[in-house]
């Protein structure tokens, strides 16, 4: 299991997390992240209809801003969603736009 | 007085606002709007070291994510913020976006 890099908790700031989140698809992402930790990216993007690459920028962007880790394990890669992370620098911030999305989600019942 | 086209409250949805409030200018006028309403383009933007094109772009994602009202009063722009229609349509969500971005501010002292 190799980490792919990522920024330190004290090095996050609020306009990446925003822009990231700021995107319909990179949204539902992080809202499934949230609900179903530790899947992998193709779980996490199942149903979805996005070309490989982009998914795979939709990651990375998630991931530099800081709102997910991702280890590359054999074949897969694992996403965990930054909770801990996100609710030490920015509390409160996150419950309410998982709430939101929720409810504006297309596909609200994430396999 | 002539009000700018802005999406109707009913029609605003989470990605653009997030998207809107996802980069260091935009979300510090967003700041100053709030704790200034009524304020003029110019006046929201002293001190923000931004060319005045940029500025005009700005402004321009903000009002059409919903997040501002603009008015052409004679030679300025009058710029409301939409806390009601925001309120309304994503409640609880721009509250803790603006306490946290307050304390990242590098000028938490708008004028």
């Amino acid at each position: 299991m190799r980490p792919l890099p990522q920024p330190a908790r004290e090095s996050l700031t609020l306009p990446p997390v925003l822009h990231a989140l700021g995107d319909p698809v990179r949204l539902e992402l992080v809202r499934r992240a949230w609900a179903r930790p530790e899947s992998s990216c193709s779980a996490l993007a199942d149903g979805l209809n996005v070309a490989l690459s982009t998914l795979s920028n939709h990651f990375r962007i998630l991931r530099e801003a800081g709102l997910i880790s991702m280890t590359v394990d054999g074949r897969h890669r694992r996403i965990r969603p930054r909770a801990d992370d996100l609710g030490d620098r920015f509390p409160g911030l996150i419950e309410p736009i998982l709430r939101l999305s929720a409810a504006e989600s297309v596909n609200s019942d994430p396999r």
